[in-house]
């Protein structure tokens, strides 16, 4: 792993990355608007799945791509190591967020399709309203502030565990059940279920989140001050595309051998 | 525990191992139907006590066998390390499946004892549609592309964790609440209960679970390449059988000594 | 921590280990019967309450103690040790299992002052049936199958996370919810709420303990072997009192710093 | 991170966090009374949440200020460093304890904005009751007696897994349902919703949270005797503003690389 995998694969891991974590977000949704009618237990089901698959996922994938699964963190990840070279370029951009896109899709439609519903049917469920706007804006900027301060205080190998956390509770503590991410916002109108947003109230969402990455990244600032190492490059977790990583068995192996 | 234990001890291990999974399964599937009438709780009981009492079993037995406990593992550890001579050979193969097709049907007559149910009662529950295949393929697919891609990356010591966090969200993913596993699916036709599955039903999970297993590895070559240290055959955790494992204090006393 | 702690100390922790767990047991079950209706939603609340605040003692407490709080593993300990002069002698088991009894009826009557319950009220909870000493038999084997297995070989640094894993599951999977533990027990007779037990239930719990117990160090026997290292001892964490372990910054720092 | 940050931003640090530990615990609380009138599942994500929640800040702004966000703890901190001249001083303890209180203020407005609500309307939820102070008294003696004694043996590092694991326990296993803290009960009087607290309520939470802070010590003094290092000094986690830590990736990594 030592080598950074060319920009193809990192590229499909990405989008099957986020393909996979579209799958269980909705697929966890549908499944509990199935089996109960208290709205409080379909989201509990629906957060603790999240944070299981969630952690999974990057922890799993995050050595090949980074997992970042998320346009807004890739998007923060240029910006802020452009000036020093440092983190994805604009190639790597080029090719990750389409690939998180379509990927978030391709999560709704297989979700959609375990379940025997219509493989294409744009959510009818509106999320059109001042409040869930903070909301949005509140749960991307705490995403950001965690994944960029975890890479400026070199801690970024805690990211599977920390971010998966994060977003438990943020489906909790937003109004919005924090969305906090532009390619699974779009993959989510493309179904009628439990976690579908209407397609007529993704623009404001995807305002939300730049408007809250931006403030994260202020945040960051604030907490850490400015950068002193390459690590800050390394989101959401080191990998072998921006940094070789060789993991020993001696090191890694303590986790929970 | 540096020298491999002997295959019996290693068949019977996986025996156990796999007797105390379907005992977990199913007996909280039938603790959770009777002290609720709402689905959803019931699921989320099942699941989190899954998560919980298989992230302790493959932490507990691993080192011994490797943690298994599911055929379609066996035989894909079987298949990905025939040609190097790595991971387990046909012996082992023929050890392994019946202990762990044994086991699980023995956990299920002891769940049912310890409730106060028939012994042995075949399962009345039809899983029988198009939508719970494919989620079987999904479940499979998933549980393998993770144990095969840790083993890829040398980081097939985080599997305890990440395993158990897979399957608990997978139960909510997945239209088939997950099986993924032959032996177990066989297992649960022995108990009318909450988790029983009508041995009607059986012939096309596994189908399933075969083709789940098969994509699973061309997931792991797509996102991981191909092998190149002998470490792929360490699966689901590095085990004496494999090759030896010599943990040491000041390594594995981080985890949370 | 490298020198032993004297025995006195040793002993008042293991008192106030489980008087804490029961305090954690019973009152949450207090607030969870009050808050709900549902015995599924209650069993929830009560089983994750547990599995934190179990997980927390050991690993905080375990380094003076052991953390045993059940003289279950208190005797098994001591009878797995008594031939080759490992483990606890019978002196510290005659200091331990009084502090672990007195302890636990503590902690049932500081639970009922915080919930404004009468301070000794004994539970008039039936729990009388052959299924229910079966699931007292499973519970506790598994218990001790587990901690000494983890000692056997090499990995009781593990049990904080492990342990309170176990008993999440067994509270769901065991038709008697669990209680694997005679201290506990006894405490859990001097409240007349949700988890208590009538005194005259308590004889056959006890007995099946202690045969659970037996079957454990059975099924040790058959996975791990005979054992080969003075690590055997080491229940249920790695303690000053049984072997000096001076943890250095370096390792344990990494388990979530 | 090897030099200490500087007061002012780790008072910042003390405030962001303790607003952002408000926000998800108010927010959370708000969610769920709207999602399910069953007020154990509401609980339960409320608590759940703020496992997830508290367990990040402290894993992640820990290294910084060292994540009291807890006048209880500062002023604990202070008290038994004094004589050492260890832990906090009194210009530390006279930025900290401002900024926690300011912070949990405005961690209640934000939540309260993100649900529409009016941003300041303080609670009429009553909570007076002797049984409630005594839970009061346990909760805080149980967090005081962790973090401390977490430093006294040196492993104060496992605070953020295991501080946030007690208090999911203590919202349970308390009448009070754990407030614990001094800031955050003031910054619960200014929200009218789930997690409230009547301003007329405030006095004698706070007089028994620094009752229980005081037990809490000397239950340190009782399980782990007197301080031996100057690693007491360190709560909740090892930070820069007290002792220079460098971690190295080789230790780190093995969290959950």
């Amino acid at each position: 792993m030592s080598a950074p995998a060319p920009l193809i694969r990192r590229a499909a891991v990405e989008g099957l990355g986020t393909a996979a974590l579209v799958v269980v977000v909705v697929g966890s949704g549908i499944q509990a608007s199935e089996l109960t009618p208290d709205v409080g237990t379909q989201l509990l089901a629906n957060s603790l799945a999240t944070v299981f698959g969630l952690g999974v996922l990057i922890a799993f994938l995050g050595p090949v791509s980074g997992a970042h699964f998320n346009p807004a963190v890739t998007l923060a990840a240029w910006f802020t190591g452009r000036s020093a070279g440092e983190g994805p370029g604009l190639r790597d951009v080029a090719a990750y967020v389409p690939a998180q896109v379509v990927g978030a899709i391709g999560g709704a439609v297989l979700a959609d399709a375990m379940f025997g519903r219509p493989l294409v049917a744009f959510s009818a469920h509106e999320r059109w309203a001042g409040h869930l706007w903070l909301g949005e804006v509140v749960a991307t900027a705490g995403l950001v502030w965690l994944v960029f301060g975890l890479a400026r205080a070199g801690r970024a190998h805690l990211a599977p565990l920390l971010v998966a956390a994060y977003i438990g509770a943020a489906y909790w503590f937003t109004s919005s059940t924090s969305f906090a991410n532009p390619a699974v916002t779009i993959g989510r109108t493309f179904t009628d279920t439990f976690a579908g947003i209407a397609p007529t109230s993704v623009l404001p969402f995807l305002a939300a989140q730049l408007l809250g990455a931006a403030a994260g990244l202020g945040l960051v600032a604030v907490c850490f001050g400015r950068p002193a190492t390459a690590d800050q490059g390394e989101v959401v977790v080191p990998h072998a595309g921006q940094q070789p990583v060789a993991p020993t068995r001696s090191t890694e192996e303590s986790a929970l051998a």
